[in-house]
């Protein structure tokens, strides 16, 4: 797992992929956002979207599962705040390919311990349109090597 | 279910509550977002945040979940984007509360069946501090009563 120390701004990389089956997003859906378009084929053919797809939350946790299995992640502490965009929607069996810059990264005044790093998010679809787009903010452990 | 001729601007209104167990939280991480403070106890009051927490994914996910029960949910057809900040972490077995206020609305032109509405989430939890607070953009479903 890589520390504050090890972030290079300004380089986009891949993540890892994910390709949520049919289930998944049904599962998800019936749990956590049980709106028809989400659950069912048929109101999701009837949709403005045209298609069964993923909920948005499933999306963020999508970009959180591809996180936790990459090795690049890092050894973060906290979620700060993000803005993000849904420009296409998550259709089920489409491979899902994630990539991230940083955009920037400061050590924390207030937790000497840790600093605080920007980061585009981008996930792609296997036609390449971005899915989502994410900037966000988050704490991040320093090594401790650092002066 | 009330649709973009419904929604009434600037009065912020209660959602509806839902108070999420250690169970609940360990579940949701081990599945999307297995980072230690959010699957074990000891390690939550090791971390930056001092205990066990929610991750963002879920108090995300939790927000669409109490919006999925209230007798005032909208005909939403797709989520376009948002802007999340998390000021505070969710704790196993405090109730949250959710409220709303729509700040913005305005007819769609390329889907005349829809409208775009912008509204300011806030999930507090039993000490009135907020844990997550969203400003969000997303399509609704006219009634087709109005001119």
């Amino acid at each position: 797992m890589n520390c504050y120390e090890d972030i290079v701004l300004g380089v986009e990389f891949e993540i890892g992929r994910h390709t949520p089956s049919k289930e998944e997003i049904i599962t998800f859906a019936r749990q956590w956002d049980p709106q028809p378009f989400h659950l069912d084929e048929e109101a999701g053919r009837q949709s403005a979207i045209g298609a069964l797809c993923a909920s948005s939350c499933h999306t963020y946790a999508i970009s959180s599962l591809i996180h936790s299995r990459s090795p690049h992640r890092l050894k973060t502490a906290a979620m700060l705040g993000m803005q993000m965009a849904f420009p296409a929607p998550v259709l089920p069996d489409e491979e899902l390919a994630m990539y991230e810059t940083y955009l920037d990264k400061r050590t924390s005044i207030s937790r000497p311990g840790f600093g605080i790093v920007t980061s585009l998010t981008c996930i792609r679809n296997s036609s390449g349109d971005d899915v989502l787009t994410m900037k966000s903010s988050f704490l991040v452990e320093r090594s401790g090597d650092d002066p």
